[in-house]
């Protein structure tokens, strides 16, 4: 029998490291073999989480607690910065030089230094490997993806805005000066960091908007776009903070280029996804809980009222598409399993 | 002492019929002598809504058991057809020529009767009655509003969209014809008719779109902007339903006309409502909570990332502000009284 | 390879249903042969649960469109009275002899007839088969579950009460004649059924009590307990409804016999479950989202201020342990298929 | 005219504080004077709660930046400890000898020091004042409210507890030594403190159970429910985490004495509120959206299946009768006004 995949979990008691353990539970090629939380090294998981006790899972250690030589692939679910730091430290260490590294954060998402800089305010300090790193997004970059030793997995905002804009822009039908994408995410996108925002009674039976023109998203967002155009571009990108725990829906207003109707942007989508399981084209109005729990997207195409504007709405969980759902999917990608593999569960509903 | 206006609710058992209850109660000039409620005529409202046990309200009566010559004002919250079937046989009637009116249906607010039929997909029943009501947008429309026999009262999306939109419209600070609405309305905005798609567990934990390119509150947007241009305008108005009680917040994005600034769009907003109690400019973002069981419409002003474009986002109580608020504004409007008697409530937070 | 068990699902447009849907997926031994759902026949479940697009699933039928003799089991998931009559006929009918049945309505869980016309207001049109089906509380019935052609399987309250009950009162552990059951249930425990109390507006942002005295689960729970009392106990249950999709919390206040301290009950229950991949005897607070969409039970028993009175918190998932997910249970013990086959799902968190 | 009454609220910026302000600004004889939140000074409350930036309310300030000679009554909302310093060094400065003071924390609830440190885990640094202080529950003790100095406001759990049982107690109708009290909270209770457990997260569609046997509250219930006997009373008060805002649900389970009758219990507490204007003795099932956002308490009364058991049903808003709208009830019985001014909402439905 094939020896299973050697795992370790950076930041494994956050929201996005407890969903890789749910995923990675059922997934039949893999082995979980370390979980590493620095602040709560040496509880039990199920201390933390009491879903996990009747699950057999590592104590919860210190980084330097594990050998990573004994690891084939680390997720790491650090916050920003902190992300870099450790991860410039395992794959410059020479004891384990074929561990792969899936990042979960935004910071090797952004390739170039500069602007990096802008949208996070610091100095990146691993500016090489941010070069190697490939972007995550699965069902564009896989060929990528498949030799990547570092994979940047894309934020989910990005997630649900470049599935349906990437083949529109690649393929000429839509202007690129005007976009204009207003996202609505559920209240675990934030994480479980421990801030007044975050607290059931200020997001509960409310809806706001937040990061108007400034959120971090929007680097990444105009970065991948632009790659398909001979300039830099702009987006008009508005996050809203929705009373839910997962889901996001994106409404993204766009301007068809002369010359191509509502069908040509519905026929470039579902041509560009018809062999991919987890994009379905629909032809419904989306709604999040379609997709909650799940590493589907889906993505439905509208005529607008005004003339040749289309209206795209992308639907997916934030924290399974739009993070350990593709973290796994990078994960089967780069190691040649079947992409659905830990990743075949339905939607929850209701 | 000064005699007490009489009021008298249609369709008092829904929900902006018991939240006029709400207001209307606190309202030191009047005294709701009839609530019609034909399928539960008979029973006490408290039956109904135990909320209301500790207060003396009417028994729940036909619209036959009520004589409207005691009545001063009526509020109608039938749904539209039955609304302007109730209301022409009302106001035809001689034996209370002094009757006014202020409907809460959709019924009276398009003027013209092709539009409605559009929109409403059946022929109206009261053209005539329909070019005399009044376009109760409290703030825009005031001193038509002080003269009105007949109020339609806005909906709520309108009213949302409306208090942003028209003054810049009407000062020639934006562009016409690429306006985007991009609205969330909370669940109360379906009013408490029993479908499947309201229930409980069809609408918690997700959002969804509906409604795209053609809810009929885009007939009234469009019919209300228009009156400030020399075309026939048309917007793109998407609206999106969130899981919570109550709130609209609608992201509105708007291409600045040459010439003019972002702080020309805030200045001109600032002045319009300077002087209105109930809208406030914010210069914070805005959220459904600050504004939820009040009937305040706060208003934020954002540059976009996109050159000229800016980005407002508004947010009102979809049953206060968007309904029985602004219905009980109107009354005080059509008889003199202090705008705010009635709507002196804070919003509650949390 | 082994032929795969053909499976029919009636009443598949329900919350019961569509969650059978989801945990038959991923069953490796088993094939969803037909979904029947009368009123919606014709359709695909698709059109109804936008989420179920990406999966291949059989058109929707009537039930004289499905030839029994094709099926080996079928999963009932009509309201009751409409569930006996279907039973009836399948299993009177001699083109299939081999069908089992399991019942998720109400219809078979009562074993007497007088029982269940004092509870559900009607006469039972099939006391005989009332008398061979098997109460399938699976951890406790399994040898009996094992040979039965008709399970009825266990109502969501039942099953949160029982399982920690039933072991206390087998070994007289505790007093049977001031059992107070006080349980809190999500709002998919109605179904999806569509009516006025259900709505989302009746529900969110409130917490109310129904049923008290006389919630039908009562006789169910007072049938099994009494199974092991040479009298007909009573117990007090008291349901509540909480704005929360899934989930049921149980807490239970019973006095422990004279001779016995708390920690006999703990080592009861532990005795009893420690083999029980389902049932997880905690050591901490239970909360209904350590088993949402999961099939665990979790228990924790407490002492409480009151002289030998223990309390004793269990919490489900009222669709998976307390309906569909104890459904695949039985089956996969019917058949002898490994009894976690299908179930193998964490909870989902958050 | 008269004077109004001069206002302090210590922790303003609290959910009680700010649903004191919420009251007051609505009270006709009082004046918000002085906000005081020390490490918020300096700032406006609007900055804080944009829901207020419509009001004109004065900046907060540290407590040593007010004079309270000019104050005529300080509401305490600080958190235990804090708010027993705090309160020793006003009432002990004789600057201003008529200052009083309405303590929202539960640092005056104890009348026993020893009591105070086996809950509070510390010793009472003001054991004096302990002693002065008239547990402010309203409809229970208005005769010493009337004089008091210093009103210790009740706890949110004990209100919805001991409104119910105090009548049935003093009158001798239902045994004392095992009053069983299952409460299910909604999240504000907890308060604005920032803690993993208030997450949105962590607390949204999940309900749990927590500090069964050693919740705080346990000593003010049975504290004054021995006070109508004569010894010293125990109860079994477990309390449960509800995903809502506002509300509180109590089901109180209770023998009723040899020679009652359910009838009896009814009486009781219907002669016993009959007068009184914010608590309602319900002829259904009690739902906390009933009282949502008001002073009311509602109270329904039902027979168990259990021989002489009385199930007792109350509900409340934590944060007013729960806490801000009694401290107001209390300071219009102190300084003589209607003891509805200020408490004239109607409960927010939906």
């Amino acid at each position: 029998m094939k020896q299973k995949l050697k795992i370790a979990i950076l930041g494994a008691s956050g929201y996005t490291g407890v969903e890789l353990i749910r995923l990675l539970l059922s997934h039949k090629q893999v082995e979980i073999k370390s979980l590493i939380a620095d602040s709560n090294a040496g509880k039990e998981i199920a201390e933390i989480y009491p879903h996990l006790a009747p699950f057999a899972l590592p104590t919860l250690k210190k980084i330097e607690e594990v050998n990573f030589a004994e690891i084939d692939v680390a997720f790491c679910c650090l916050p920003h910065t902190a992300s870099q730091a450790s991860i410039k430290s395992l794959l410059e260490n020479k004891n384990h030089p074929n561990l792969k590294i899936i990042d979960l954060s935004a910071d090797f998402r952004l390739e170039d230094g500069a602007d990096y800089q802008k949208w996070y305010e610091h100095a990146h300090i691993a500016l090489e490997l941010q070069k190697q790193a490939v972007y995550g997004l699965a069902e564009i970059n896989r060929n990528k993806i498949k030799k990547a030793k570092l994979v940047a997995n894309p934020g989910c905002y990005p997630t649900s805005a470049l599935l349906p804009l990437l083949p529109l822009i690649e393929n000429n039908l839509i202007e690129t000066d005007n976009i204009i994408i207003d996202s609505k995410s559920a209240t675990s996108g934030a994480g479980r960091s421990i801030k007044l925002g975050n607290l059931y009674c200020e997001v509960n039976e409310s809806m706001k908007v937040y990061g108007i023109a400034n959120h971090r998203h929007t680097g990444e967002i105009e970065q991948e776009i632009s790659k398909f155009s001979d300039k830099k571009l702009q987006v008009s990108f508005t996050p809203h903070l929705v009373p839910m725990n997962r889901g996001i829906i994106s409404t993204i207003y766009v301007n068809i280029k002369k010359g191509f109707k509502i069908d040509d942007i519905k026929n470039c989508l579902n041509t560009k996804y018809q062999d991919e399981y987890f994009v379905n084209i629909s032809n419904t109005h989306p709604s999040t809980r379609d997709v909650v729990a799940s590493n589907f997207c889906h993505i439905g195409i509208f005529a607008s009222r005004l003339p040749n504007q289309a209206i795209i709405v992308s639907v997916i969980d934030n924290l399974v598409k739009g993070a350990s759902g593709q973290a796994v999917q990078n994960m089967n990608i780069m190691f040649g399993f079947d992409e659905k593999e830990g990743l075949e569960f339905l939607p929850i509903v209701p």
